[in-house]
């Protein structure tokens, strides 16, 4: 997304596809095409709001579902306003190679869909993609509410409902453009060569940072570590959820991944969407099998999370690499979302959701991923070290950017409205202390979950 | 839909995507790709019962639940039946301005994909759009059956399932289609420049109109509203359902609204999917920032609901507004629908999931947003009353029919096989009685569900 | 799919669609229009996973839910790994009558999408579709993994989670691409005029054949068949889970059956579409209506799996029959599949989620109503017993074939790793002995389910 696909990839499919040349179709039925594909995508990712809210939720206690609901709801209505007014002129607009300063409000000139230098407008850095205006801001919307969702699960079942929302607005107006304008929008990234083709580091690293900001200031849930040193398993409530959860996010990323070329180009299209399920499958797998060996049991969570793992990690070079390097990638990533789940655990880092391990861990590992595998000029291709260091350069920089921006902010927050609710509402759960209801209403609880209180 | 987009809204197209005139497609190519968006558009809008299914058994009671997933689940199947034997031939069958009198059962002489003057056949009314038959039709009957799911969430907890599967029959093979033809099928509102784009007054209000008339003939749950005057909330089962079922319905609008273009116009669907999703979100806040003021907290069906509202109010207007008025739209409906659940609770009127707030109240505001917002001669962009006084026509005089109808249908059922259970079964719950199974067995339940026996 | 449409229907498509001619389209542009369509469709059958996972969960018990999950989430991981390494050489790869012998790990000569004797590649036999060879793939792995999937709901609440994990990779990579090569690939029955347009018989018959297998050399659950001949109800913890995967099912069935085109022809994906629709109606009507008057109330699982069985039956017909016969078809398979369910327990075959009588017997039924309905040929329009002689041959030897290859497979597993878990296990639950974790934590159990311990 955001970028051509290099001349690499094009070499690799012409191989692939003789006689067929996108430029050959109609520019009018082309745009007709592009739209609808976009548009579709866009669609899909949309939906992955729901994958987060029912992952999130099922992974947690029930007596905080409802709470984990509101705000991974809410979350996409934030986001939307905060993106609209201002995220996708600091993100898009024309401006600097810092930041984007042009096209608050989405107003300002713009001929889309034209393309290349036949564009002219404030959105000069999307001017690759023949689809409408707001084809384009609809689909980078999704994309940026998808951040600021991955934050809601690490920082589940001790935040305040008003500081998330708060929080949550300010991530998508200003924090996340950053990052996204360096890489995306045109700025000082893009320029040195950082290769993130659907966002393992501009969404999902991103949302990565301010999560592990959020969580080192909120510190761990009541009775997570025990003061022997024991860690205690508080185990999600509902594993229907977290299930179809997964489903829907995998779902979700066949939108995500080959709707990033933003445009209609079968060869492009087919080869991501392939890839993006094979390292899906490969991450569950290859987590299957390292939690079966280390754990005893082939436990569920970790073979979701697996699967997560492997479609982060493939989101950056999912249209840089072969089939068989996306298998790998996937694998690889499966193997380091059970050890990362387990360190985080181990330095008492408290994610309910394993948002870390998943969305910092493989988004990093996969935007390096791009570096190591890429068909042309990968180290692993024989291409030396060029691409790693490019992207280990946006790897550090975005990183260390938005983890020092989302700290003050959490750190701002916490001194002023607070971002903890109260230890007696922690025990007795959220819903009832944030939001006056519960969740399953007519259904009676086992004592399991209420030993949180003896504590 | 059924309705091309008017002069107004293609001259402020237009201006947005200068050297982009569709027209130029090649026709082949255009039924191609125009089939493709009507056929997905059609599939996101069926996945809309999946949507209705869960929020509405998630809002009611765990003990009804199964007969409010038997309901919502076998109403589509119904509908198929009922729309292809008679309802799709009264509502675009060629006839009068009253009604349609042709094609029953598909039947009859039909060339499309032949558009305008080049068509002949039996449906004229929608000679407009460049899809085969088949596609038309698909497309017609996921709305209708929308229509008819939106009656399910208001009678439900009391209703006897056999007299929902008759009442719904009826409505879908007789009622829906008088107003649809009105409105959408060469009808004398569409003469009379009434606008419903994508149905928030033939589908929404029509449903929400037939759910007021079985609502107040199947009067309120027991225990619902107290001798003292105390109104008593009963809380749904399971906000999860709830959750993922708004989410549902959110996705689904994207075919329901971007979809009732009927071809895969680039500029009009990506103005439509995005004003349809601002509005929600816009819906979302407001009603998130209204409940918490008026109840404390910010209440999770509530901040559902409110998503809801924005979503019907933008229905009829989605294609003729700003991306600007469609937030100033959404919020007014997330406004609305709050005060709009209070209202119908002080006047006992018992809507378990609060569907008459959210489609009919909601649907008569979007269909008078067209006259007040649109770009093109609305209220307040200069054009006067002339726009907001045929809107005013058609949400009169659909909602007086459909209402009065369904008034009559309400009461023959409620003569003849009844429509309300007993009370042993509606204390006990309709699942045990109307369909012999409990919808979570395994599963122990709390006193609290049970304290409505008590009364 | 995988067979070119049949003049006979190309005929009849003609005759509704005057002046359109699909061979009109730009090469390029048909390439783009055709793989946009395969893989939307590719992502709605994928998400059919979850439809299966959500449906036999919800009808299987609260304690083995986990175990349910789990099986129904990595059988599509590991489906990918076995069709990718082996399953689709053997199926589509060039080679004999008998089985393909090319195409490991996707290798080999291809020009996709060059078509027809513009083709050449080791992928022959699916040289009728003008997409690029990944999408071609994932397109035909999607349905693979729907009948490695079908097994699990069979042989539910009793089979190690390791011994399905392994079976299924069998199943994919070696049994189903047999059926597969005969019937898609090539093979001697696409010679001999067998048709199964989207997979009655080469999806649903063999995972029903395969799920056969298992069911008998498994047995029954503890407690199921009493010694004293009564067949005890062991009722699904989830019937909101149950109705959702329902719904999904249908969603995805619209990219299965219309998909099967693999290409975007308006009239075929418009007819198909709907046939499917009508025909799944139609199911759930029946079906409704047959449990009603034989069991007195209108049971759920009978209406879901009603619906399912017209989605199974209008599966091999879909693209060859008038939409009255879809109904007719849809009709009959929900009377077939309620009988069917009452057979299966009468001889003591324990199938916790029907899922023998939705797809093995509609896959059978369905695949012989070509035969008896197809508008070209069929014996009820006057085509005589050619047609229905040729299904008959299909069915049985893909039957045979997959029932004497899985059931060695499974005795093999019996007597190697065992295929059941123990007693003690059965009785606690899948959930605690499999994965060390319950699906629901937090949630009081009602003594209903514990029930099986007494026995």
């Amino acid at each position: 997304m955001r970028r051509k696909i290099t001349t690499g990839l094009l070499f690799a499919l012409a191989t692939a596809t003789p006689g067929i040349a996108q430029a050959a179709i109609d520019p009018e039925t082309k745009v007709a095409l592009d739209t609808l594909w976009v548009l579709m995508a866009a669609f899909l990712v949309f939906w992955m709001n729901a994958g987060f809210a029912m992952l999130e939720s099922g992974l947690c206690q029930a007596k905080n579902a409802v709470n984990i609901l509101a705000k991974n709801f809410i979350v996409f209505a934030v986001s939307s306003v905060a993106f609209w007014v201002i995220g996708f002129g600091l993100m898009f607009g024309n401006g600097t190679s810092l930041i984007g300063m042009n096209g608050w409000l989405l107003q300002g000139a713009d001929n889309s869909p034209a393309m290349g230098d036949a564009y002219s407008g404030v959105f000069a850095s999307l001017n690759w993609t023949g689809v409408p205006l707001y084809a384009k801001f609809l689909f980078q919307l999704v994309f940026a509410g998808t951040a600021a969702t991955i934050v809601s699960g690490a920082v589940a079942e001790r935040i305040k409902f008003g500081s998330f929302v708060v929080f949550s607005f300010i991530l998508v107006a200003f924090i996340y453009p950053i990052g996204g304008h360096w890489a995306w929008g045109g700025g000082w990234l893009a320029s040195r060569g950082f290769l993130d083709f659907a966002g393992s580091t501009v969404v999902h690293s991103i949302g990565g940072w301010a999560a592990l900001a959020g969580v080192l200031v909120l510190g761990p849930r009541i009775g997570k570590y025990m003061p022997d040193g024991v860690v205690r398993p508080i185990p999600g409530h509902n594993m229907t959820s977290a299930t179809l959860g997964t489903l829907i996010l995998w779902l979700g990323w066949f939108g995500f991944n080959p709707g990033s070329t933003m445009a209609a180009d079968p060869a492009a299209i087919s080869l991501i969407a392939l890839n993006t399920s094979m390292a899906a499958a490969a991450g569950c797998l290859a987590a299957t099998a390292v939690a079966w060996t280390l754990l005893g049991k082939p436990d569920l969570s970790m073979v979701l999370n697996g699967t997560l793992a492997g479609l982060v990690a493939i989101t950056a070079p999912c249209a840089f690499v072969s089939v068989g390097s996306s298998v790998v990638i996937g694998l690889l990533a499966g193997v380091i979302v059970v050890y990362a789940v387990l360190f985080f655990d181990r330095v008492k880092i408290d994610d309910p959701v394993g948002a870390l391990s998943v969305h910092l861990v493989n988004g990093v590992f996969g935007t390096l991923a791009v570096g190591l595998f890429a068909t042309d000029g990968g180290l692993f291709f024989g291409g030396g070290f060029a691409k790693t260091t490019s992207q280990l350069i946006g790897i550090g920089a975005v990183g260390v950017t938005t983890f020092v921006l989302t700290l003050a902010i959490w750190l701002a927050l916490k001194a002023t409205i607070g971002i903890r609710v109260s230890r007696e509402e922690e025990l007795e759960g959220l819903d009832i202390g944030e939001h006056g209801i519960e969740a399953y209403t007519g259904f009676a609880h086992s004592h399991q979950e209420m030993s949180a209180e003896v504590i």
